[in-house]
């Protein structure tokens, strides 16, 4: 079998250990050529996109779902094969038995299952809901069976926002392709031999390891009857171009099977493919439009991916985003570019199917790209604004050549690292409960009395300027109190993931000692820094209301404001990011994982802003916070590059999972050349 | 409710905190006099007896089994109310809705529940079956994910045997008394008080204890529910003896709804019961007629506590036993005895009703009970032969005075202590291994050879006389490897069933904060120590098979026996149990659990000799070992006081879970009048 999968392909060390990368460097073809040779989507492409398009206009005209299962679990192999058109389609896989039907997946909580389905006019199976009420727990029962009062409370006061209690925690990316370099039966003896090792003295770690490990196993063998189910054989290696993309997207298909994760990445992927599309193409056996074929049909598919989400997860992402990321070039660590044809083909998808948000194609960028690559990425992301781009040369040195972006930045090396989700703290609100001493200025009690969240420190007293020194030890306080409950909180909700809703099919395709990354996050950092900013240079007065609560502000004065490449202000916001950090890195985090921050509030600034009262930097109780690290909305008054000097200060080692800054540019003054 | 309930008890520290034992002290009667206040059945207890006995007989005449639930998984709350005749039952309450309608059980295993049914020409319903095939893992499976082939080996070869991971552990007693004496709602306030003292850092040991409490504060609510069903409102305490065996019935009722352990007992609970009877007596709202009628009633209901159970299972217990162990009598710390007349009522069933078995009545034996109540022990015990009796002073110093009895010798304080069951190591198997270097004399591997089960040590060489040192090294590191083994393979399975077939129920009528017993056990000890005093005493040579494997031995001269107080002989047997139980607490046991071993397969000791080879005392193939720490039978040539001499030389600091000698006597043996 190998033989013939492996033919023309230059043997090493991935031959007989799990070494994709290896395969990758020893096989891809770089190309520093530009994009004349694609070619454009076939008839058949075109027939079935146009399938795509009026199911997509029947769903927005049945109020957002086409159709939903209510009946069938989602598992592996749960479902009969279906098709938009067997006779047409290159790459076949549903995640239901129809297209855009959708799929039903209680195991990270019945409710949100059973309310996701009754906000579009479906009722979920009685014989279900008995199932995942009465014999099988959720993710989201255990998570509340261990919660504190206390971690309830933060909850709902919105300190701590979009915890993934209710939903699953998504950003693993397994390393689909193994499925096809391998085939499953390769995969699953090696998960054999790696549960052989774990032996010795069973102390709960370990067996729970092991039973992962089973897990695992079971995971593949269903991956390998759900390909039968479509006719195909995957437990040998692919063979040609069109049978790696096909045993690549059962891979992913499988994931997204198993889990409704908050962001189903698929990984790094085209570089990879290009080999096997260069070996067809040179023996003849595919033409260019033919491997355009291939690819377009592989991101329609990507394109379709379709969850059943609650009304509050549409809220708080703005929408209902899968986040099926795919990261497309970058530089090797031996200089060569990891640019290819391929890397060409799946952005041309956006020209041949169009634009579309999903998959969210990412590119790598670095200064040393092809620069007729990074010309047609330019000419693309004119054409469609469709292209995310993340930088290269930041991540690569912590991350090595063969890293891929989960969600929309956070990275990790492909099959070896995995990250524990974690949302968000709201900074800005507790530098309002750290001058509360942790009452919150917008929720009551039950007795209608200001809710206490935090523990009762002392607040700050009487009607004079605020003291910075005074609010900053203070400030900090609460943020440790802060730090220390957001990191329980995650261990909480990601103990109860593993034990009631594990990835099993993704982990199958990591290396089974992975790294874990515990990711945390922050929000509203730059309205927290310019209210310090605030304190420090104008003079802000409390107001308070009738409870002696402090609710607003009233502002003597101009201060420095970050975003504008001013120290004064700018320094705030790093102090921020480090000390934060370091208190969460001061507890101990679930199964050893390795803590990380992220700055990337790149649409729940919305929701976390209405739930924050007014700042002493002047905003308003209920607007939005600024996104990610963004300066707050109107204050970068010193240009564009100040701006982003500002943001560059922020210290990535203090925030490993990313930074974001979003960025409008107005095409003119970019140059006025296309 | 309190107030009314607990009229005319003498207050204490029991009132504001659960202290059962409290309650007793300060409110029990002890009773020196004889048993003459004894009441015959009623009319209505000999319907009612007949009515059970008349069922029995049917479902003999059914194979066994008269009736089974092939459709509603058995949960606390999951049946509607059953009766034999509502008019005349004093105390109501039923496993299912059916008398003799055994229930389905499948969280011990889907397997074993589907094969139980079909033993007796039932089917699953395949409802039920896909559940917990698809849906709901359960704790067989979870075992058989997690074991390494070194542990199916060891329990394939029964060296290890009987190990709970094919039925439910067991052996865990809950505090019934609590349901009666508290009512349900202040358990689960002071649960809730519980769950609310584990706070601070959300290490997993600590989430899973919280997730614990919330399911064991499900688990009350549910059993209000099952009462409820019933016509009761148990959240408050009973204010009535009727009431008082009532709730505490219903509390076991819960438990043996919820679990299919290998033995329900249900504690100690005559003398307390005898405090509402008294005060009911007192009071004039009851007679020593209604006191019996009330207690046999309720010994009915223990008499018909049935399980659906594997062929394995019954073989292995040689028959299909519940150890409903009630624990009577005793003295108390004080030196008061613990003797009640509801001992003697308890007792008195037994007349009353007829022999059985069932429940498992265990007389707490001290020289200092009460001489009328030894009389009437004495005399019950003729007449019916059906008395347990157990050494109350060897464990009041260890216990205290308010444990009982787990199945048939495991001492615990009730409510407090609870244990992991774990079957036996086989230490006459493993003195074959160490002569065979871990190739096992009787199981041959799939190539034909002799089975290879422990890591491949040096066997003993050559067909010489036997050297007993050279033996005993080996035995030594068998036994090590043994050890290991065993302690290892019980993490897992009690790692398993913690996580599939929690007790939520029994352990709800625990203290939160519970010492945990690591029960581990030996069978063969007789045969071990006769066959290292056969090589070291007499000249034993080895004869081997065709593959070079000793499978029989020749004995040339005599030599000292275990069960003839010969020390020479004794010390061998002491020096084993010593040995191996200091090698098992030199591992790490679950949730830091009490490491202590027990020296009592009572009945097993057939199955576990019919998978021993020839032994080097003389013993052949497949013949029982001896039961417990019984010499091998016919050996104990000097006197029944020279045998009971040696078995008292075991050490029960090193074998805590008990130590069983079955010791028969011919009556006339114990004197000539009744």
């Amino acid at each position: 079998m190998k033989r013939e999968a492996w033919r023309a392909f230059e043997r090493g060390k991935w031959c007989s250990d799990i070494d994709v990368r290896d395969f990758i460097q020893r096989n891809y073809t770089p190309y520093e050529g530009d994009d004349g040779f694609l070619a454009p989507a076939t008839e058949a492409t075109k027939t079935l996109w146009a399938q795509v398009m009026a199911l997509t206009k029947e769903e927005h005209a049945r109020g957002g779902v086409y159709d939903a299962d209510t009946e069938i679990v989602s598992q592996v192999a749960s479902h009969k094969a279906g098709y938009f058109n067997k006779e047409l389609e290159k790459i076949v896989g549903l995640q239901t038995d129809k297209p855009f039907k959708r799929a039903l997946q209680p195991f990270g909580g019945i409710r949100m299952a059973e309310e996701a389905l009754a906000m579009y006019g479906y009722t979920i199976s009685p014989r279900v809901k008995e199932i995942f009420t009465k014999y099988r727990k959720t993710h989201n029962d255990g998570v509340f069976d261990a919660y504190t009062p206390e971690m309830r409370l933060a909850r709902h006061a919105h300190i701590l926002t979009g915890l993934p209690d209710t939903y699953g925690r998504g950003r693993i990316v397994g390393d689909y392709r193994r499925v096809a370099l391998y085939g499953v039966d390769f995969l699953i003896r090696k998960k054999e031999e790696d549960k052989a090792r774990l032996s010795g003295d069973m102390l709960p770690d370990k067996i729970r390891d092991r039973e992962e490990l089973s897990e695992q196993i079971k995971a593949l063998k269903a991956l390998k009857a759900m390909a039968a189910e479509y006719g195909f054989d995957i437990s040998r290696p692919a063979e040609t171009a069109q049978e790696a993309i096909q045993w690549l997207y059962f891979g992913y298909l499988a994931a997204i099977k198993d889990q409704n994760g908050a962001a189903m990445s698929i990984g790094r992927n085209s570089t990879f493919l290009d080999i096997y599309i260069e070996r067809d193409l040179k023996e003849g056996t595919l033409t260019e439009e033919g491997a355009q074929e291939l690819i377009d049909h592989f991101v329609m598919k990507l394109r379709v991916v379709k969850f059943m989400r609650i009304r509050e997860y549409n809220e708080l992402f703005s929408g209902d985003p899968t986040w099926v990321t795919e990261s497309i070039g970058g530089m090797g660590t031996d200089g060569r570019t990891l640019v290819t044809k391929n890397s060409f083909r799946i952005l041309h998808t956006l020209v041949n199917l169009g634009p579309a948000p999903e998959p969210n194609l990412t590119v790598l960028w670095s200064k040393r790209l092809p620069k007729a690559f990074k010309r047609f990425c330019a000419e693309v992301s004119i054409r469609t604004s469709a292209i995310q781009y993340e930088s290269d040369e930041l991540m690569r040195p912590e991350m090595g050549d063969d890293y891929c972006i989960a969600c929309c930045v956070s990275s990790m090396r492909v099959g070896k690292d995995m990250q524990f989700f974690g949302a968000r703290a709201n900074l800005a609100k507790c530098l309002l409960y750290a001058i509360n001493g942790g009452k919150d200025e917008l929720e009551r009690d039950k007795a209608g009395k200001p809710l206490q969240v935090s523990p009762c420190y002392a607040p700050i007293l009487g009607d004079g300027a605020l003291d910075f020194e005074e609010v900053k030890a203070k400030y900090v306080e609460m943020m440790r109190w802060l730090a220390g409950l957001y990191v329980n909180t995650l261990n909480v909700i990601h103990y109860m993931h593993d034990k009631y809703s594990y990835e099993a099919l993704e982990m199958a395709l990591h290396d089974s000692e992975v790294r874990r990354f515990f990711a945390t996050g922050i929000a509203g950092l730059s309205c927290a820094a310019d209210s310090l900013s605030a304190i420090k240079y104008a003079k802000v007065y409390p107001i308070r209301n009738e409870d002696g609560i402090v609710t607003d502000f009233k502002i003597e004065g101009d201060y420095p404001k970050y975003g504008n490449n001013d120290d004064r202000a700018d320094e705030l916001a790093v102090w921020l990011v480090k000390t934060f950090m370091d208190m969460i890195r001061s507890h101990t985090t679930y199964r050893g994982s390795v803590p990380t921050m992220s700055i990337l509030t790149i649409t729940s600034n919305v929701v976390y802003g209405k739930k924050t009262g007014n700042t002493p930097d002047g905003r308003r109780a209920g607007q939005p916070l600024a996104p990610g690290a963004n300066p707050m909305h109107g204050r970068d008054s010193h240009g564009a590059l100040a701006s982003l000097e500002s943001v560059a200060k922020l210290p990535y080692d203090y925030a490993r999972d990313g930074i974001s800054n979003t960025f409008s540019v107005t095409p003119g003054s970019l140059g006025k050349e296309e």
